[in-house]
């Protein structure tokens, strides 16, 4: 039976949930795919998460290998492929908790750095699991900056072999996913040098394990690198190269050869490289990063309708939480978000898509703008949404804390998209060096890509808005946003500039701008987001009320932030303080406005109770019965030697002898 | 050997550390003694935390009850008592961590709450630990509002007994530390019944466990509540209680009682309970947030200075990440705002300490100031430490996400500090409420207590700084701190009177202004610590180059607070979009100065490497090495079933069938 205090809120709701949820889905059938799909995981007891937060990192890392074996076999009954319609929702209805993710990666790097011979051998022997592939790029001491992996691969033109070292230390491979426990095989990157000369960064098919017993092959030494603050069901590993030898053929060569001679070929672009991190880094978006985020949204919001504290007015019952300004104030800017970023992430992924012919068509203009969208979106959509899961945790006050809340692994998890593929200061950064480039370019009349024509138009107006509901009006605020973004470019810019004529050499005044820098290219990124949410808005279909309650969430959206960095806007006097006061009030007004669409929002992402695996968040609202029942089953309620070995003693004797 | 590259930063430093370290200390002796403590807890074996990362939760509560009994044996031994001038560093060598904390506030209760014949009766037993206890207050579904507490307490007039009851689910006592598994009583907080009426909460004594056996008394219930996001040292437990039949003298009646007859007879000033929570929220700062703040911002900084990565300049080394301006602006403000709070919490000490002599002469005016001031500071710091501690997390890229660099659980324990004591919003809107009271009062030309007078002064100027130089002048500063907090405060009491006057009923009124009141209360208190900290630096002594880097801080913290935060500043004109491009400038100036000595500045703290247990923040800076050796160590790197099991199966067969 649902909690009464939940039940009531769904009764309310001023559109149509199951619209909502094909909307977000892309369509009615997409919905029917999607639920199919969880239906069939999580009928399959194989795959049940009853008591993960129960399990030590060996447990967990045994149970996703158990999963993944376990998967390919359902995949097989099921007729499900890696081309068919079903497979990009597995992973989400796993909830992300199955081994072999590198395998895939090691198959993907074949197939794009690969020849075509090697993509002949290699990746039926990787389809049908005869070996397991990592990908082992990453060093102790190199992360970000490739070009200073330290990983060595001699070419021996005598044996016709590579021969791969570990020098030091600080070049030892760490945090492959698979490698520490799993993995037979992995692409490792390492300097080439041929007859003493360094060719730079190359990737090499490296077998670390014996297919026969899995014992380490000669060489080699590798492990697992030990507890992370999530992420306990992978084998992030390290790995010693010790002259290791590998066949001339194990060379990735699509783009560069070694001869037998020792003869170095370079052949074809590069280019596709950086469209490959271009693909990760959207693909990531959705599963890793807005999923948490809705999920921490459903169970926090969920909980504050059920969770009665303080009385609100004199003599009445105590208060959902949910109904304090302050929570709402914590909560429904996270909902809001949620949906900016899924209509951001469609954008993206459309944009990805045209660049994809185009790339196919040979023609790569658009690469850097995709690369700069790419990276400014990763870095501001995983802070942000961290940022909420965070908040959201925390808005659910002790039982947040509790694990069995689901929020503490949705936090832990989500904070990693910070930094993997890419960490995010070094990516918005990247961003930046794009607009400023396109900022310049467009200043001198040249043309600059869809993106960014905006900054050729530096306006020197103010905001027209006259009261609180011209606030309301996305042509208002959303050139707010473009005027904030067009002037914290300018301005760094032309502080660029100001460094170098006065003789600052280039790089110290690069660095010296860019604390600053990353503002703009955070301005630049949700300007792009405002901006999207309000176009998507016009285009939905007014029925159903869905048009409607976009168009709150979107006002909210553009809104919050406004509100969350005031001097951004009243820095040059665009927005006045009057109009700042305007701001708050239409916010504040929006606040309790969707707050009674609040549970209706969520329960639009459709998450099963399996899925969202929390004692507070589930459909029925049963929150303390959970908690009580989950409680029951931990270890730490199996009996302690503790009390034999120091309670006992202790309040029998030890300190009555004091 | 030191990592020359950590070396380095110690030969240029402009200050001397040891002159520092006792400035923060509170003189040399107190370091004296502090580092005594220290050497005899980590040289026995018996407090080791080695292999903590690697521990489960059992085990982990094992080795608390372990520790906390050879403690005992170990003070003993030493000479440290309760009272002595080694007490308060026991708790910080142990890093907290260590069992029976619970018992020690079972015994505050007793003593606070207790008749003299109670504490008389309840004290040595506890005391000689012939009995381990509990405090149970918070309910699964009651936490900050203690009046909506369920369990009840009927007395019965026939027996002399009270019969206690969980009469549902919602009431269960949940969350008390020390009670899921060790503790034998506790102090049950109670809805008392005399002949059908309600007197509201009691605190009474209820044995939950036997002293021969440890199993449940009758009418008993009890475990652990399970896995936390920290803590695991620590068995939360939950409470049942069926017809649980206690003596009537074991309700703590220092101020109520209840006569056999049933008369109800409430003695004494419960003010003194309103002071328990003050001295708890103040006690907490220094171990429980500060501490973990000053460790993140140790091993954050070394790693800093270690880890290189990409090239600031062509053509030379790769560079130390603490030269990127932008990583200096991640951590540097961090460290500004540890030891602006180390000097805040000073200042609240000292004047928790005349509270305390005022009340004892039975002058109770300066409660509501006490009470303001160390929930808005408790709110604000945890706050403000637990961003910090994540930051440094964060910027210690992949490394700092592995368990081994200690961050991960800096985090996660951090952060339960701003749910316990008080949920920090609850907290910001009790300071609020008190900010809007005395504002009030001062605009009618009434008195107000000391730390608010500044309210009464509503200066309309503006900010007079003419160049980037000025903003490094302390009245600058703290004057348009105080400009702010004013403003917040008066402009949201005209907000909550025009919603009255309008006809808002008072409590709507409040909630609808609470996102704002919020604002003020945080402004208050940032006020209030920047005007500490500039006062502090101005007393320091100026030899040793102590003062000058402390002014460095100040200014720092200051400016930092003002660039985070521009709109605040902006918005009614006080400072200039002309000034906040000179605040941005002295700010970013001040980055590079300070970096300078930032390894020094950390220095200072004097965290052991057993304290810190950081593969990433040890004084020798031999990180790499150290993640290694700790790696291999982890269970992970144990043999796994699963390869028998999964594996094998899948390489030899499973696929090789499809």
């Amino acid at each position: 039976s649902v909690n009464p205090d939940l039940a009531s809120e769904r009764q309310t709701a001023s559109f149509s949930v199951e619209k909502l949820t094909a909307l977000l889905d892309g369509g009615a059938e997409q919905t029917r795919i999607r639920r199919a799909v969880v239906e069939a995981i999580e009928s399959d007891p194989e795959f049940s998460r009853e008591n993960q937060y129960f399990q030590t990192q060996n447990e967990r890392y045994e149970a996703a290998v158990r999963k993944a074996v376990h998967l390919q076999k359902r995949m097989h009954e099921m007729g499900w492929t890696e081309n068919g319609p079903e497979y990009k929702y597995i992973y989400r209805a796993l909830s992300g908790d199955v081994a072999f993710l590198l395998h895939r990666v090691f198959m993907r790097s074949i197939s794009v750095l690969g020849s075509d011979k090697q993509i002949a051998k290699w990746i039926p022997l990787a389809t049908q699991h005869k070996l397991i592939g990592s990908y082992a790029q990453t060093e102790l001491g190199h992360g970000t900056y490739l070009q200073g992996l330290e990983t060595t691969a001699v070419f021996d033109t005598a044996t016709q072999e590579f021969i791969l070292n570990t020098p030091k230390i600080s070049a030892m491979k760490w945090w492959p996913g698979d490698m520490g426990r799993s993995a037979t095989h992995t692409v490792v990157f390492a300097q080439l040098y041929i007859h003493g000369k360094c060719y730079g960064i190359h990737p090499f098919i490296v077998q670390i394990r014996s297919l026969q017993d899995h014992s380490l092959c000669p060489g080699i030494t590798a492990g697992d690198i030990g507890p992370k603050m999530n992420f306990e069901h992978i084998d992030n590993g390290y790995l010693l190269l010790k002259n290791v030898r590998i066949p001339r053929e194990n060379m990735l060569s699509k783009f560069c050869e070694v001869r037998p001679d020792g003869t170095y070929v370079r052949q074809g672009s590069q280019k596709i490289n950086y469209f490959t991190m271009t693909t990760v880094r959207i693909s990531l978006i959705s599963d890793e990063v807005l999923t948490p985020l809705m999920k921490a949204c459903t169970i926090a919001i969920r909980y504050s309708v059920v969770r009665r504290q303080s009385k609100l007015k004199p003599g009445e019952q105590e208060a959902k939480i949910l109904d304090y300004q302050t929570q709402q104030e914590k909560l429904l800017p996270q909902l809001a978000a949620a949906y900016a970023f899924h209509f951001i992430n469609d954008y993206l992924q459309e944009l990805f898509n045209r660049g994809y012919r185009e790339i196919q068509r040979k023609n790569f203009d658009m690469l850097p703008e995709l690369h700069a969208l790419s990276s400014g979106f990763k870095a501001v959509i995983t802070q942000h949404c961290t940022a909420g899961v965070e908040i959201c945790l925390r808005a659910c006050g002790g039982h947040g804390y509790s694990l069995l809340s689901g929020l503490p692994s949705l936090y832990t998890k989500i904070l990693a998209s910070c930094i993997y593929e890419g960490e995010n200061t070094i990516l918005l950064l990247q961003t930046a060096r794009f607009l400023i480039k396109c900022f310049m370019a467009a200043s001198a009349g040249q043309p600059v890509p869809p993106s960014v024509t905006y900054l050729a138009a530096v306006k020197h107006g103010k905001c027209p808005a006259k009261s609180k509901l011209d606030f309301l009006n996305p042509d208002i605020y959303t050139e707010a946003y473009q005027h904030v973004a067009v002037r914290l470019t300018s301005s760094t810019a032309a502080k660029l500039q100001d460094l170098i004529q006065s003789g600052v050499k280039k790089h110290d005044a690069w660095n010296q701008c860019t604390v600053q820098l990353v503002q703009a290219a955070k301005a630049h990124c949700h300007y792009i987001a405002v901006k999207n949410f309000a176009e998507t808005v016009e285009k939905l279909e007014t029925k159903a009320g869905i048009q409607k309650i976009m168009k709150h969430l979107c006002d909210l959206f553009a809104l919050h932030g406004i509100f969350s960095n005031t001097g951004a806007f009243l820095h040059d006097g665009y927005t006045s303080a009057a109009q700042m006061d305007m701001v708050t009030a239409s916010y504040l007004d929006l606040l309790a406005v969707i707050r009674k669409d609040a549970v209706p929002l969520v329960d639009a992402f459709d998450f099963t109770d399996q899925s969202l695996n929390s004692a507070l968040g589930s459909y029925d609202g049963q929150v303390y019965q959970r908690l009580y029942e989950w409680a029951q089953k931990s270890p730490t309620n199996q009996m302690s030697p503790a009390y034999e070995r120091y309670l006992k003693p202790l309040l029998h004797n030890t300190l009555s002898k004091l």
